[in-house]
This record gives structure tokens, sequence and C-alpha cells, in this order.
């Protein structure tokens, strides 16, 4: 018996649903922060502030539009590399992105910005709602072909939710330093996914092997997701750091460790070849394994040295993860990664989790040594005792990930939400109309 | 008869007349403003400046940067969804583009920055610039396919010539308010290409049918548009807005309505479809739209919730648009619109001319309510006025826009500006040197 | 005998032993500058800084994310218009950028930010690596297709330390000056790269003549990176101006010119073809001639009307290179230059040497005439003297260039590198594993 794939009624209704929901959500919770606010003026006239330059504003908008591309672009762009899922690839992470930015404003806002009951909303808000969403694309890579849209905005709202429950326990309750999300991101997104991946198991997978892999230009396609995603990661983990040289630490820090991992890519690529040769999906992941690791210690002291190594180890460990991990998990564990998402981000994250707890631990309050911490620590914690914390907040994001992927694969697993057969997975025509022609295709004239 | 599509002559001539009139128009009548002059450092003195920094560059130049990759790469891109008319939509945008800013810094330099009847040039004029020829881009969309680069070149002279009238008359006659443009850019552009397309209306372009859809990669390249204006309309609603609050707030109403514009696209791009697929057509355009139903009141005190409601409207009206009113322009009203520019640009600018007059009659000067006004009116004008003048100005606009399109229109109909027979629309190889090979294409290779 | 192109060994090698070297080097040389040291908040009190938004970061940074994505994925983009060589051009250009940056940022710090023997890394440095670099991806334009992996490694090592020592000859010896690299980015990169060319003469490269060509898809990717290299060339030319006017006024001229050289490009194109056809080589490349050509005189007193001569001579005198000198090039002088560099770097180049000489000697210290010099020289140099050192400039990058050249040529052209037989250049699946597919291609289903 074929599952029903005519979504007609049940993507409409859950999109209009889900819309009027934030509506009313937003019309009863959320407002304007001060610097978004008409009261700015008097806001300036009473904090005693000369220019309007000192506005977030001016401080964070350029940091957001870059990681609004990553997102909605990068990351889009990066799964168009299956040879006939292009269409499914940008318009589901459109449309999980779309709707997660909204619910992240909402969750992240009761969690960590409400005041008098509103959610005061200002530009850290929407970086931190596109970072909440960069962890739900990362799970998305691990289902990538074999889920439907609707199952996908079901995980987008309960991974939403239970990303902001995490990052607030690790980020204001553990107090976890973790500026680019390795482990609140990454490795939250990726066993988030890979354990969801892992329930929703199919069988017959192989009946639609032929589609799960690239042409030609499908993998030039995917180079622009990977290209803006490598870009713009210096933005995206320095986009929430403390003002001044913490910021601009954090993108130096994540340029090195980013320009190290495309060496070492390489090498471990044409290296795993028997005849040398190159492979584009690690051309297309591993380089960007470097941002993944540098993520939590990006903004600490942790010295442009310790920036290459950390991406000379991610690059290569990355690499290796695709050619022996992707098919040992796939064969023994029966994990179908579709994108490779745990050796870009669940391997990375937990090697980023590691230096950043290393890092804290061997930090000097008067920065005069190699690994420094720049910023206070509450004065009861000392530095060794950060570092167990960081370690802890790493263990704990596992668990919550893991049971919460369970749980969201097995509602998924009920065979009413849209899903494909495992013959007809990776295939866009099941959910898009192709204005198929009878004609020659472009190339033929060319 | 077939007309002679050849433009040796008239082509080179037509460019090279343009630009040597833009040097000796630029040679009298442009400088720098005091912001881009050596002068700045008396500048800073005089006016009692500390910092480079309040330097009008560095408040507007990443909004500028983001502006000019929508005009030139987000529309350009948009319209490769066609088969074989790539090459066209890129290059001919790229020229309409490029003339028109240099156009558009003289026509609006002479409206709206003389002093001692020279053009002062700063980051403004450029942004303004960017602006204009968006509308002129807008425009292209109605007629991409069947036009000339001698007849775009054209339309491109005096679309903007008659945009910056019409800009002068409501932004500094009229003080109407139109941040993102919603009425000047967007209702004109798409009115006057509707009328341009209506008066070049062709009686057999279904012989040219097969080519005015689309293929897969061709669709994947539009989305390189789709998102990379999805993603910088904030900037773009926000790029004029004043310093400080009106900024922030311009972007964070056009992140929240573009996000609800997504999911009410899918969600009626489903319903409309007998087996409940997506069309690529609506995702590429319709979840676009909340960006211009938010653009005249981007800056005012829309709240969230506000710019959620305009979203969630324009995105479903679009995508009705596009299914129903499409159909009927063509057969009925014999209006050939290629891209759909009435679903996108026209309807959403109407609901947003609308949005900004409703919002700016309920506008309290105090700030505390839902819809608040936070710039002064000039004194004698209240908030009703103000509304009145909003909506004054839509009506002048439009018969603007129409006027000036039949008068376009009827200059670009004469024969001899090289354009195709209605058999040879939409094919790039009427205009461009193809490098045909007799070898069999890449994507047999792979 | 066919050569070896097995990379297993040797590229893996090449990759890891540079990349240990950089770690190493890095660790001994290479700190944080005081705005991204944990010691800015003293530096500050210091300073008597009163706000973090003085930190050189929120100055740089968005121009920065510019020229990264010129770099990246621009360059990269523009030379995937080869039919079968996508890979390699974004692949190549990745590896090749990837080290150099880093290189760079030591080689352009010991020449240039030495202090105390340490390296200080500001995102000034990141920009500086970023510029470098853009000279190495201009000198692999002439070679794309014909060389390997390993030797566009060697190349990058070698001409980034010779780029470095010219770079620190010009702007600190001879005080030449040269905002956006005219002279030492394009000129440089140029001749370096056709010389090299030069000495790898081809003989029967005519075997691969048909993949030398583009196809249809092919040149819609390499636009990508013509127009975000055109919309960011603003910010190249910028990036490294001073703060305030200077910075200002390069990003205008940088517009201004652009947008001249369009017109003019399109015109020569289509009066050149026999009948009055565009040509795709022309809109992707000598469009972006104008931005080169203004490179040297950016931040001087050009004015509007200055910007738009050099953009129009430089797009005309581009496209007509393309046309006739890249045959008679070839042909005579059996320079095999696959970009045409030449006719984008190499010429413009030279003219905007010249304007940038010309605008130096007629510089009047007040500022209030046409040509004016904004900044100060040392007082022991008139406008004159200036005028001669720029062009003193000029000729000995011109010789370092092609000395330099020759050695590496002549290193490369040893047998051992891996670089392709003449009738397997141009392809790919030399270096990268294809994924090749018995079933039929993508387009064939649509």
């Amino acid at each position: 018996m074929a599952w029903n794939t005519n979504l007609r009624w049940r993507l409409p209704l859950l999109c209009l649903v889900l819309e009027v929901a934030m509506v009313v959500l937003f019309g009863l919770f959320v407002r304007y922060s001060p610097d978004a606010d008409s009261s700015w003026s008097n806001e300036k006239r009473k904090g005693n502030i000369t220019s309007d330059l000192e506005n977030e504003f001016y401080y964070r908008y350029p940091s957001f539009q870059d990681v609004h591309v990553m997102v909605f672009l990068g990351f889009g762009f990066l799964m168009t590399f299956l040879q006939r899922y292009g269409y499914c690839a940008l318009g589901f992470n459109f449309l999980l992105a779309a709707l997660g930015v909204q619910w992240a404003l909402l969750m992240q806002g009761w969690f960590q910005y409400t005041k008098d009951r509103l959610i005061l909303l200002g530009i850290k808000n929407l970086i931190d709602a596109d970072s909440c969403v960069a962890s739900v694309c990362v799970a998305f890579g691990a289902v990538l072909g074999k889920v439907s849209p609707v199952q996908m905005l079901l995980m987008t709202f309960f991974q939403v939710a239970l990303f902001s429950a995490n990052e607030f326990l690790l980020l204001h309750v553990l107090e976890v330093k973790d500026a680019g999300g390795s482990i609140t991101i990454h490795i939250f997104g990726a066993y988030f996914g890979l354990t969801v991946t892992w329930i929703l198991y199919r069988h017959n997978l192989d009946h639609s092997r032929e589609r799960q892999s690239s042409v030609y230009h499908s993998n030039l396609f995917a180079m622009i997701g990977t290209l803006f995603l490598w870009i713009y990661w210096p933005s995206f983990n320095s986009a929430m750091s403390n003002y001044g040289d913490a910021q601009h630490r954090a993108a130096i820090n994540t340029y090195c460790s980013l320009a190290a991992s495309v060496l070492t890519s390489v090498a471990m690529s044409s290296v795993l070849h028997k005849k040398g040769k190159l492979d584009m999906v690690h051309i297309q992941n591993a380089t960007l394994a470097g941002g993944v690791g540098v993520g939590t210690a990006a903004e600490m002291m942790l010295m442009p040295y310790g920036a290459l190594i950390v991406g000379f180890i991610c690059g290569a460990v990355s690499t290796l993860g695709f050619v022996y991990l992707t098919p040992f998990l796939e064969s023994r564990l029966r994990i179908q990664d579709t994108c490779g998402i745990h050796n870009l981000h669940g391997i990375p994250g937990l090697i980023g989790a590691i230096v950043g707890a290393v890092t804290a631990a061997y930090a000097s309050p008067d920065g005069d040594r190699g690994f420094v911490y720049p910023f206070g620590f509450h004065n009861e914690k000392d530095e060794k005792v950060q570092g167990r914390f960081q370690a802890f907040g790493l263990l704990l994001t596992l668990a919550i990930a893991m049971v919460g992927g369970t749980i969201m694969g097995l509602i998924l697993k009920l065979p009413f939400w849209g899903q494909a057969m495992d013959e007809d997975c990776f295939d866009d025509s099941i959910y898009w109309e192709m204005h198929e022609e009878k004609s020659s295709s472009p190339e033929d004239h060319t």
C-alpha cells in the first residue's frame, strides 16, 4: 500500500494554522526593543548617548545579513547537490526557515528576552532566531530526500522549542560559553537529526540509490551554498559576541580555522582516492568543518595558530568521516545520513566543544599567556570549574538532542504525514509541479 | 516581412551617445558631497564632529551594498527562469541598470539634491539611484522576452526621468511617507510596465509558448535571484530611513512580513494545485510579496504582528494572482505579463499603500498605542490629513505611470528598434552569439 | 609518454607540509592586534576612546566581507565558464586562496606589520591578505585548464611572497599611492600570470579546443562570478582607504566607473560582431574593466565624471582586446591566456596606473580644482614628483612580475607536477572523481 503524498489539504492547513498562531502570539507578546522603538530618542537622552551609531543596529546589522544569507541561501544551495532534489532542497529549507525564525523569536524571547511579559524585538533577536534555525537546517540535512514538507514543519516546530530550552539551560543556567554555537547549534542539530533519521530508517532506500547521487551541474549549484557558508562563517561565529575585541577576535579565529581546513580536506580527499582524485562531496562539506570546530572558542584567546590547529584537525577528520564513517553508520547502525551532517556538524562540533572546555580551563585572567580568557566569569567560578561546566553542557546537550530526536522520530514515523515511498525518495516530482516539456532539453540546443 | 534584429549600429550608437551624454552632464553638474569630498576634515571641524564614523558612509554603506546586490544580481537571476532567455535576462538587466543608475543620479539629483546648481554625490544618492532602477527592473519583468536591448535603453531613459518626477511630487510636494517604496517604486514600476506591455500586445505569442516555460536548472538559477531579493529586502526597505530606531524598525518589520508571506505562498500554491503540488513560480515570486507590501509602512510603528499580517495577506493574494489573474489579464485584457509583476509588485504594492495610509491615519504622536507614527509630520498636517495625502499620492502615481506607460509603449511600438518577431521571442540566440557546438552537451558526459 | 596525473601522494603531502609550516610560523610570529586582543579595554582607556565603535572592526568589516566574497566566490565562479572545468575552477581557486591568505598574512606581516618581531593580526591584515590573493586569482586565469593543483600551490606560494615584496617596495619605499591596487594587484598578477603561461606554452592545445568553449549553463554560472565582482568592487577599492571621505569617495568613483564600462562593453561587443550580436565573454569580463582602471585613483579627487571617463575607456579597450589582442597573443607571441586576463587586468591596469600618475601630478593641495589630491604627501615630495614615482612604481612592478613569472614558469615546466597532457586539458575528470552515472541526465527528465 502506497502512502498518500497528495498534500493538498494537510500542507496548506498546517501552514495557515501555524501562521495564524504566530500572528496571535506576536500580537500578545512581541513589541519593539528600545533601540527599534519610537522611544529611542528618549532612550538616547536618558542614557546620555550622543550618536545614533550607538544603536545596536549599527554594531550588528552587517553580521546579521551575512548570517541571514547563510541560513536561507547557504544551507539551501548546499543541499542542491542531489541530481533531482533541488526544488525540495531550496523550497523546504526556505519554508522551514521562514517558520523557524518566527517561532524562534517567540521561544527564545520567552526564555531569554522577556520584560514585563513582553518580548522586545531588536537586531539581536533576529540573529539569535537565524542561528536557532541553522540548527534545524543541520538536522534537515540528515533526513533530506526522505521527508515531506509537513514532516519538516512539525520537526521545525518541535526542534526550535527544544533548541530554545537547551540553549537557555546552557547559556543562562550553566553559563556555558558558546559564541559560535558548536554545542548549542551544531551538536544539538546534528544529533537531533541523526536520531530522527535513525528512527525513520528506510529498508529499501537503495531503490532510489541512483537519484541519491549528484550530477555535474548539481555540484556547481551546491558550491554556491558551500562558498557562502565558508565566506560568511566569520560573521556567524562573531555575530553575537560582545562589542569590540571579542567580535573582532571571533572573526579572525574563524577566518584562520576555515582556511586551514580547506588544505587538510583537499589532502585527505586526494590521499583516500585510489587514483588521488578529489571528491566534490569533501570539498563541499569538509572545508566548512573548521568553522564548526572553532565555534565555542571563537571569541576566546585561542590565538591564530590555535585556530589553525583546530581547522587542520577538523578538515582532516571530517573528510575521514565521509569516507569511512558514513558507510559504517548506514550499514551497521542503520543511520541514513543524506548530507553527512555527522561529519560536518557532529564530529567537528564535538571537537569544538572540547577545544572550548580546554581553552576555558587554561584561561588566565591577566591575558598574557597563550590561552587566555578575555571576559570575566562570575566571581564564584574559577577557570577549572568553567572548563567542567563546558563539558557538562556538552553532555546535557547530547542527551536532550537524542531523547528529543527519538520522540520526534516516533511522531514523524506515523504514516499520514505525506512522506514518499522508499522508491520515490529524492525526487522533486513527488511534491512539485514539474512543467514537463515534451521537447528537447536546453542543453541540446547549445 | 520580418523586422531587422541586427543591432550592429543601432545598439552601439545608442550606448555610446548615452554614455557620452552622461560624461558631459556629470562634468557639468556632479561633484562630491561634503562627506565624500576632500573638505571632509574641515566639515568635521566646523560641525564639531569627533569621529569619522559620523560620515554617512558608515551608516549606510552596508545597506547600500545589499540593495546593489538586489538590483544587479537579484532581479537579473530572478528573470533567468525562462529556459532559453538567461543571457538576455542577465545581460539586459545589467545594461539597463548600469545606464539607469547614472541617469538616476542626474535626474534625482536635479529634483532633490541640487545645491548651487550642482549635484553633490554621496552614498545616499547611490542608494536612491539603485532604488529608482529597481522600478525599471520591475517594469522589465512585464516585457521580458519581447523587447530588444535598444527598446530597454529607451524605456530606462524615459522611465527613470518619469520616476524621478513622480518621486519628487510624492515625497517633497505631497510629503507622502514611503520608506520602502511600495508606491514610488513598486506600483509605479508595475503599472508603467503593464501599460507598456499592453500597448505592445503580440497576437501570436503562443508561437513561442514552448520557450516561455522553464526547465529544471533554469528554475534553480532563478532561485538565486529570489533568495537574494528575499534576504536583502530588509536592507532595501530600511536603507534610506532616518538614523537610529527608524532604520532598525524598518528592517525588523520587513523581516517579519517576508517570513509570513513564505508560509501563505506555500499554503496557497499547494491548495490551488489539484494534486497539492507546489509550483516553483509561486515560490520564486509570491514569497517576496511581503517585502513589497510592508514597504510604505516599514519604518512606521506597524508592530511586529502588524508586519506578519501584511505578509500573510500579500503572500496569499500574490499566489492567487498567479493562478487566476495572470491568465485573465492575458486572455481578456491583452496584457502579457511575462514575469507576473502584477502579482508580485502591483497588488502587493497597492496593499502596501493602503497599509501605509491607514497606519499613518491612526498614528498617535505620543507613541504608546499600537499604531504609532514615530517621526513628526509638519505641524500643519495632522494624522488624518497625512492618511489622505498618502491615498492621493497613490492615485497620482497610478495616473502618471499609466499615462507615461502609454506614451512609452507607443514609442516602442515603432518598428525600427530591433524587436523580434512573435515566433522569435524568448530566445537568446536573436541577440547573442551562442558559440554553438556540434558535440554533445556536458550533461551527456556526466 | 604521458605524464602521471595521479596526485595521490604529491598533492596531500604538499598540502600537509604547507599547512604544518603555517601552524608553526603562526605560532612563532602571529598574535592579535590591540583591537582584537583581550587588552582592548586597556587600549580604550589609554587612548581615551569612549565607544567600542572606534574599534577598527566596525570601520572595515563590511568591506572585508565584500572582498572575501569577491576572492573566494567571484573569481571562482567567473572561471566556471568552461563547459567541463567548473570543479577545477571552483575547487582550485578555493584551495589556492585558502593557502594564499595564510601565507599572505605572514609575508605581508613581515614586510609591513611587524612589531617586536610579532605580526599583530587585525581586520586590516585580513583585507590585505585577500587583496594579495586576488592577484594570484588573476594569474590563475591565464593558466586555467592547463595546470595541476600541485602547480597552483607552488605558484601561490611563490607569487604571494613576490607580491608582498613588490607591494612593500611600492607602498612603503616609493610611497606610491594605489588604493584599489591597479598596479600592485592587477598589473602584477596579470603580467606574472601571462609570463608563466608564455613559458608553459603548449603546442597541441587545439586538441582540447572543443572543451575550451562554454555551454549555455556554464555561462550562467560564470555570470554569478561577474555580478558579485562587479557589485562588490566599490568595496574592494575602498576597503583599505583612510577613514571618512577617502573611503566614501573611493566607493563612489568605482561605482561610477563600473557603470560606464558596462555601456561601452556592450557597444563594442555588438559593433564588432558581424550580425551585431553580443558575446557573453565580453559581458562577463569587460564590464569589470572599469573597476580595475579606477583602482589607483579611486580615493583621489578624480571627480565623478573623471571616473566615468576611465570606465568608458576601459570597457571599450577591454572588449577590443578580447576580439583582436587575445588571438594575436596566442598565434604570434605564443601566450595562451585562457580567461583573457590581459584584457581585464593587464590593459585596464596600465590605464589605471597612468590615470593615477596623472591625477597625482595635477593634484592641488587646497582641493578646489578638478584634480585634487586629498591627503598630504610627505613634505619633501611635491605633486610632480609624486606623479613620477607613480610611473616608476609601474615600471618596477612590470619588471618584477615578468622576471618572477619567468622563474616560476621554468619551475612549473618540470615534468613531475602532475600536469595534464595537451589533449587532456580543460577537463575536470583528470583531477576529480566524477560519480559517473549510466542513466540519463537530469535534463532528460525535464
